[in-house]
């Protein structure tokens, strides 16, 4: 197996913050697998972590759909469905869509869209807002794109499940028992993973990797608490503040 | 062959109109076809109509294309490709887009992102921006809604061409010579025909079929200046008020 220096990055980090006194989460708007498969994954690559460690955005948009009794109509990778087996589905009075990819096709699309148009009151969770990401294969476009285009066919405002939802980060907070000064957030997409943390009274780090553009760090409308190089030099910073 | 009481009296309003001194064009967003079918359609039903009377956003697009330099990626029904048959597509520098359809893929939306984000300056035009239409198997997606998908993927504004833009509609002015205050758009969707022939200064009458609906004698934005039941009805209007 090859370790990137990202990985092996993640990995000093995580076993450090492990070690320490503090509670970890990981947030990720990872619509195309379930959790289980993202904890064997990470596993794999030597992270010891447990499936109620790792906040996504299917199980939150489940918790919003029981709460409502609302029954999803779904677009959503195959790949995730079995996050949703617990849900009823007959008869659906919403739409999910998540980042679906080739299930993106039209005939789903006019299907997902006759869903919305026979409600009473149309009702639209996207799993995420992302615009574009970047494949092996080339750039693919991401669910917010197609949020926004069931948005305009129906004259409603789609509902964000996932970063940068302030919802979403709150229901981590809950999970761990904190107030949102207590808690840092720290990820490499300014607007989603820092802008949102903030939105929900975090501090919000940015780490120089992966999403991270020179751009980022004069951005009209969100500004990072910290910028730090990996995420070796965010839990020196973490650490050092807690007098370890 | 069946004739709808519709074409009946499309086809009375027509006769009438031809025998007037009046000039008469056809504006439809008709993006499937090319005028040419389009027109051979109509000669079926008893219209006798030569290509250059109709307009559609297809040949406007192509002289804003001819005019700007630019060359197009098209994500177009195949039907209305024929139109596009005299414009260099080499080597992309803008991307079109019509009610494509089918065509509408997952792969070909990425096409056409990765096309406008590797520009410079990216431009994109759409043909119309309609939400959705209804075929014998129910509700589609109109290109209005893969617009607002590509410019939320790019964060840019698509340049519409066809009803309701002024631009348009100007064209068709330019073509008979006439001042807006001396023409008048009959047409039963009031958003793209009646509200588009005003903002370009014509006026603008609705006809109690088709698109037509109770709600739009109170709609928010557009005020038709008349309302009529039927064609039939409106030409009469036209013709008494010239006097005939």
């Amino acid at each position: 197996m090859t370790v990137s220096p990202f990985q092996s990055d993640l990995l000093t980090f995580f076993l450090r913050l492990k070690s320490s006194d503090l509670q970890l989460r990981f947030c990720t708007n990872e619509t195309q697998a379930t959790r289980e498969k993202f904890v064997a994954k990470l596993g794999r690559l030597g992270f010891d972590i447990s499936v109620s460690e790792v906040f996504s955005p299917a199980p939150a948009a489940i918790a919003v759909l029981k709460e409502r009794g609302l029954r999803p109509h779904l677009l959503v990778y195959d790949g995730v469905l079995p996050e949703f087996d617990s849900v009823d589905k007959a008869n659906p009075n919403c739409v999910v869509i998540g980042d679906a990819a080739e299930k993106f096709s039209y005939q789903n699309l006019n299907e997902a869209f006759r869903v919305l148009v026979g409600l009473d009151k149309p009702v639209l969770f996207s799993l995420g807002q992302g615009r574009y990401y970047k494949e092996t294969d080339g750039l693919k476009l991401d669910v917010g794109v197609y949020m926004k285009a069931l948005e305009y066919a129906c004259d409603l405002k789609a509902e964000v499940i996932g970063k940068p939802s302030p919802m979403f980060f709150q229901s981590v907070l809950t999970d761990m028992g904190l107030q949102p000064h207590e808690a840092l957030m720290i990820g490499d997409d300014l607007v989603n993973d820092v802008g949102g943390a903030q939105n929900c009274g975090m501090k919000g780090v940015q780490v120089r990797t992966g999403k991270y553009r020179l751009s980022d760090e004069n951005h009209p409308t969100v500004t990072a608490d910290g910028t730090v190089d990996n995420l070796a030099q965010a839990v020196d910073v973490i650490l050092n503040q807690r007098g370890h």
